[in-house]
């Protein structure tokens, strides 16, 4: 649920005033995203989501992310087109916060995605990756190794506090993942938080994928395992491996994965973990008083993690050479 | 900002089954309301307002609600109209709640409505009172005189920590209104909450009102103070004159207030002042832990209280008596 900043009647008649849209017929807060204050606005010619862009986002970053929303649409990739001023902007600043336009998708997002989605999922963030590879611009990532052991110094050796023993194992998890991240996979865009949330169904086939928002230059197979952990698991943390081995086959029907892309899945997946574990732990643990949103469970991704550390091979996810 | 009940794919799916609605193309929580959980579903045949009944309506009422729409969209009041499921219902179950689904308006409600709007709000709410003269249920509004001293029971003493002196303000005001309050004046169907946020307009023009979970019985003036309350106060409080005048002069252009209800203005915005301070007050001392709404300041409301306290008639709320 996500509408942080009040927008007056005539601040919007302004920033409308940039745009040349028609009459305004709609405007709603919606509960879109956490990071950012999202509106359903209409006019008497279209449908656009309106995003105030909080703190949260990296503020430098939103070129890159517009500029890449923008690249993908116009490359075969069904996701929100930001919306060019009369002065060619696609970024401008509203209500004190920077502020841009998009498309509005239709479609409904799943709690829930069953195995035909996962397939199909799959499929759109292989396209993704295919359709990255002529945007230019470059965006390091910044919750990746490199950024976690910064990330969890904002939990202060509080995370015994959420679980006993959870500050050792972050350490040790930390320990065995920077000594053995592979390096040199094959990269380039990925969207880095493709969870159910952000991919968009019409009649159980995908329309659309939103929330680039984290997207950044990485490992092709990390966007995966991130994917793995966000639809694979069952409710009470179980690993659906169908829906492993359907979020797998949909990409290798667009990509096929290099074999050391798949050697490198188990670590990647416990890696991904670890990820939203620690951005969830530090928002767990710094909710400000008042604050409107509930943070989400950290404990939902170290029971991931606890999962991955069991692992033997690519295989236990549901990935297949597939000889065929 | 109001979602409060998660719905799962299958309880909506289920839910949805009960109507011929068409194929689900869109489903979003939308911030409309403050005391149900909304959400904007569209099919590939149209658009509609899902909405969740939260413990804060009574269940009982809610027929009544519904069946006040009905009526009202039916007899030429442009508001949301309950959609019937297969069976003739209108009020069904969804993941544990009361809900209904209604027909979606277009328009826009204004943060801060100019002279223009508030003439239209005012004829708008003279409409309503004359299409509900042929509606046949009846309930009783217990935020009225004779809710206030219970309702006031719920702040337990605790209103001098909002404000030093404020307790003292409200008994004596309830001394006050007690022994002043006027019977038998002109009654029927009252919206009793028609704020701005609650009037939708298209390109300045008044195109539906939407949130009846207050509507009741009770005199048609009070609904007019409640308006003049909410919508001809500056956000500094002082008193738009020019505002007031269009609300009523807007409501007359309908239905001519007869000279007691004319008469009786300046005690019913007392009354209706003291009815959003005291259930915003008894929100402000209850706000549980960890609440993800942000409750209304009591204050704003003891401000405008203040400012009637001093009135001297009707022709300083702006009523003009229109020999003409």
């Amino acid at each position: 649920m996500a509408v942080y900043t009040d927008v007056s009647d005539e601040a919007l008649a302004a920033f409308l005033d940039l745009y040349d849209l028609g009459d305004l017929i709609a405007f709603k807060g919606i509960a879109e995203g956490v990071s950012n204050s999202n509106f359903l606005l209409e006019t008497d010619r279209a449908r656009y989501i309106l995003t105030l862009y909080e703190a949260r986002t990296e503020a430098a970053a939103l070129p890159y992310f517009i500029a890449l929303m923008e690249h993908l649409a116009t490359h075969g990739i069904t996701c929100p087109l930001p919306i060019r001023q009369r002065s060619g902007e696609t970024l401008g600043m509203l209500a004190g916060k920077p502020a841009a336009l998009v498309s509005y998708l239709s479609g409904v997002s799943l709690k829930r995605p069953a195995v035909a989605h996962c397939l199909e999922a799959g499929e759109a963030m292989a396209r993704l990756h295919q359709a990255g590879a002529t945007f230019s611009m470059q965006r390091r990532n910044d919750l990746s190794l490199a950024g976690w052991r910064p990330l969890f110094a904002e939990a202060h050796g509080r995370s015994d506090s959420v679980l006993p023993g959870l500050e050792a194992a972050i350490l040790s998890e930390l320990d065995y993942l920077e000594a053995r991240w592979p390096a040199d996979l094959p990269s380039g865009v990925i969207h880095a938080d493709l969870f159910p949330d952000n991919v968009f169904f019409l009649r159980d086939k995908l329309s659309g994928l939103i929330d680039f928002y984290f997207a950044c230059t990485d490992a092709f197979a990390y966007d995966l395992a991130i994917a793995l952990n966000a639809w694979a698991f069952e409710p009470d943390f179980s690993y659906n491996v169908t829906k492993g081995r359907a979020l797998i086959a949909g990409y290798q029907r667009v990509r096929r994965l290099e074999p050391r892309e798949a050697e490198a899945l188990p670590i990647l997946v416990r890696g991904a973990a670890l990820r939203f574990m620690l951005t969830r732990l530090v928002d767990w643990l710094n909710v400000p008083p008042g604050a409107l949103v509930k943070p989400h469970d950290p404990l939902a991704y170290y029971k991931r993690l606890r999962f991955h550390q069991k692992l033997g091979s690519a295989r236990d996810l549901g990935y297949e050479s597939q000889c065929t």
